[in-house]
């Protein structure tokens, strides 16, 4: 099974950013703990700042990948773009974030994005990546 | 470790409701098959229709349980009381549901009790509930 | 044929509440009448104040009655779970209203449950429920 | 006792225009057999697609009819005019629709004639003029 | 002189909850002393986590009660139930709040019952109680 | 100096309609009075329910009249139409209405016409069509 | 017959204000010309740039004037004391605006004042002072 | 192959109305160009100030015309009836604006019709006619 | 113990403006009953129409009196002034109405003077300045 | 004459994409059959699912081509960049939609780039380009 | 070159009111520090807490000051008449804040005063009234 | 010290893009007089048409500068990526604007990077960037 993690803005400051809020560790290193715990799933990932680029990348998975966990950062609350670009393409698309933007700044409270994946995990630190992963694979 | 779930309004309907949204299968056989998944876990159930009897779900839950899977069903959209409630208790709570709430009519994109909850899995079908037991688990 | 007429919140007080409004002849006083203007039709008859209670109400007329005449009050405006309870179900649900609703507070103007049913009867006084379990016996 | 039935805009389609909601039955069809129904009042009927000769339907049913019926089509949700024609006369006019617009786009949803007349039956196909008679005679 | 407390959902946990915004004394604690302050009233007490129930304490207390202190808790911003409830009886009701919730949540500034009560008292935690009795003994 | 009076719907009622708020008297009769008192202007008048007549006697006014008193009735609060109309023509337009619009339900509050006509002169019963020709003569 | 004409905020600068809009006069020249035009009646002028003093002109006119003609300039769209100080008072007061604030920014489209206003005259530069005393002494 | 131009209110007045937005020709003069530069298509055209009368001219192109070309003027932005006409026949109807409607004021950016026409043309002057012709001979 | 009453824009109307909303009284009676029944406390009083002398109120009364109980009557719905001046000083400040503003019209539900306030205390009449001197005592 | 034809983002998916919807030829076939019929017209293409790749394909055709036909993609209803590269061009941009974007989610019905396009052409399927390239040369 | 800074309500209290936010120091002991860093800028100041007064110290600066800087305080959000003064004057007027009031309450988010100056400067202490002062001699 | 200035989408069209409202000089001749003016701070400069590019060039300047200066051109009121950039930095960013965002578009009135930015300048020409820099030198 081969699943493919896309990483929105400054997901790639993890670590470094508000460490309060989403932790010490940074990506790299969460990522290889969460292989070695699901030895049997490949877990790709690809990390952009570009919103045209997350575009690109949900559309290249599509056939090569059985899944994608997509943290669309900022952009979630306001891309036509990839919701569109999710639309189009047959790979499920799960929705996760680390932390529960439910509870956060009102214009974080839409999501375009969610009504067009399986699903959304939101809330867990960086265990959401985990359960979306899971969530995929059933 | 001790897991409560607890299932609000119209969800006693599993298997019988929009079987096309919600499956064939009852919430008691499926919560069978999900004990047996998680061995080490127990997960007691309550399922109840009325909003004050949740609120009291909640309440009870509070030192006797390590964590609640909420799906409040309807009250999720409505309920000041059943927040009220989790905010004052300091169990943590996972709210989920089994259809992408996201994804339908728009009085259902507001949660009340999501920005006190721990997190929310939503849109997974019955296997959002393995998921919240998962996210409590870790 | 068997009809079953629901009555939500605070229509217990019919009679004693708001004359001018309501009229002052109790709900049960009324039924009789209704009965014996329509002898081919069973009717029978549960109110109450509490939300779930009309829920599981609505539920267990499925399969038993061939319509409900429903005058969810207050719940009218606020309650996604008797929206839910009546999606849930194939027995047949109208709605009615003792007053123009609409005619009334901005908060009463929406209902939550209008959608769900097939068809809705405002405005006529207790006349109103004659008119329902016609709508319903064609 | 005499009834007035005021259709407004495109309802001189019936019959014709979408059947799946409509019916393939056209309104005077419908309206022979509720006249043989309804022996003892006598029913008669006006169409027009223009905004003002509704209107003026409604004034000069003042002082004629014991009570007018009116289906205003697309008017319901956009006329003022027809509302203060309605509120500036004596005779009971009750509103009837045919589909459930409650259950439709959200511009159907404000009825700006329903708070001037007496009550509102909506949903059940061309039942809904009957059931609109009946509650004129009581 | 006869007063009704009625407290609404989770007030029940008075003293557990959020000690810091809420206090540490139970509300029978408070009870105790508010009795022995206010010699000549007779004052009665109920809580209750279920909406309908509490319109039902609102129903009796209709004659046989000189007043009633209401804290209605979450359903405070919710309840049309409640609301109707209070219009329909002839005994006067007092709203009360123990913290100020116009400082908090924005969904909480809205009170469906305030407008149907004789008056509001907020903000001055369990003295707030005191208050709202002071207010209708006058 | 030549002025023309519209009417628009509902105004043919005058002295039949609410004679509360409109007054006894038909707006024929307060004609004969204003053209009295003002006897250097001739004053012609049209009235209609029909808003495509309003249209057009607005164009034609065009050219013919040194002015036109407009009160447009319900379709003030919706009609582009007449709002293109009067912004189409190069004769000056004032807005007259008999009550105080602002003071009644909100949707009189918006005046569709008002931004493209002269000024506007409401609230001193009929007495607003005779300011309505004082403006416009200066 | 005593008229009051009182001014709010900036119309002391009438004449020196962007005079396209206001006219290149200034008011006390304008109100020699409309006491000559108007000798039967005796018009007495003030003008304050605070709210305050313009709630107590109000109060102060009442039983002293037969009317007051009020532009309540910048006030007349936050004002809730100056639309207190009118409800309370007995004079009738009519609302005047040298422009036609309709048709300007929106936050002019809405008057506090107008709802206890007798009426309202908007956009006839100076003239509608004339207008407005006319509408007073009928 | 026969097409149908249908114009609404105002456009009567082109060449004469607001010349530097709607050009100088009249449409009669500009038809006869439309006409001679597509020999092979048959133009019919009506105006109607009047919303029921395009209502009707909708209805009665259906089986008689390939397509319809509407310019519904102000009504398109107030007028469910003539979209309920549109919704009701299967003729494709076509609609087309002068100017560019959305960078107008706001009340034009909205149109009731466009979701149930073919497509929409707007911005291209008188051309705009020649595009929806264009667009529906394909 | 020291407090100051401060009363806004109006209240110096009181026993003379709408008796049967505000009762036949004037404040200065009512304070000499006031003062008589709360003999410990030391009552002083200042009323002004005007926003920014009720500042100034607000400012002067930090570190003179024990607390301030303020009806700020209409600026209590628009002075962010006022805000200000009781978030900038440490006096407690309580919050009253004569009436309950509440169930009048909807811009009076606003309070932006509640959020910094201790609490309010609303719809009791005279009462309420009894009710909020209590508050502030204990 | 030379013209720009720019396509936003997943419109390099058509053909693959949702077929029922967009067709199922791609857009580089479309594109050749374009210009054969077009042949007196130089047509060249661009696209890109990067925001500022389209904002600077605006920018490099002002000076090179006669007109842009642009189909924005989802960042028509989001791009204030890409709306303000259009204002600062003097170079004609059309606005083209394949499928008609205000007959889907109410979030696609507001376009940021229309008011500074010269015209729109929205619902013709691949039509729209041949519409907009028409529009341009007139 | 001659300056004026105008101070709003409660800036009076520079100081002493949250010296968190607002630094310990007052305004005065700050004005003689700028004074001195500009040394060939005769600054001059005004505070008041009356709206009225900063309306007035508005127009008093046009033709006296070569420009006004000017901090509202809680005027800001709320006043149409200061507003008018600064459209009424030729002095150039910037608008500065001392905090940053958009990342503070939603109410604070709207300055009716901003779309009327040259230019506005917010967030940076009392270091804004500096940067205001060099907006103005450029 | 050492400052960044970042330049969003369609600034490097300044000098060339409506020169009435932002002057005929291109940014790089007004950096080298920038620069000269204030000898003592570095100045680099970066601009991108790219939001994900502006992200990166946020983040890169954490630890190397001592300050930003940034003008998001449209990305201000649609970029939460931005946003969030500047919220995971800990370098100083102060938002400028050549134009008065405030008096132009609604759309433009919102932004959302001010709250995480120092301090706003907004509305000075290019003046408004040395005001910035000015800002964060102190």
């Amino acid at each position: 099974m081969k699943i493919l993690i896309i990483n929105g803005p400054n997901l790639n400051l993890l670590g470094r950013r508000e460490p309060g809020i989403y932790g010490t560790g940074d990506f790299e290193s969460y990522l290889m703990v969460l292989r070695a715990t699901l030895e049997k799933v490949t877990i790709d990932y690809v990390q952009s700042n570009i919103e045209g680029e997350i575009v690109e990348a949900v559309q290249h998975a599509d056939g090569v990948y059985d899944g994608v966990v997509l943290n669309a950062g900022g952009y979630t609350h306001t891309s036509v773009a990839i919701r569109d670009a999710i639309g189009a393409v047959k790979v499920p698309v799960v929705e996760v974030h680390i932390s529960n933007v439910l509870a956060r700044e009102e214009f974080r409270h839409i999501s375009l994005i969610a009504p067009v994946c399986r699903g959304s995990v939101m809330g867990f630190g960086l265990d959401s990546y985990r359960l979306g992963v899971l969530a995929l694979i059933g």
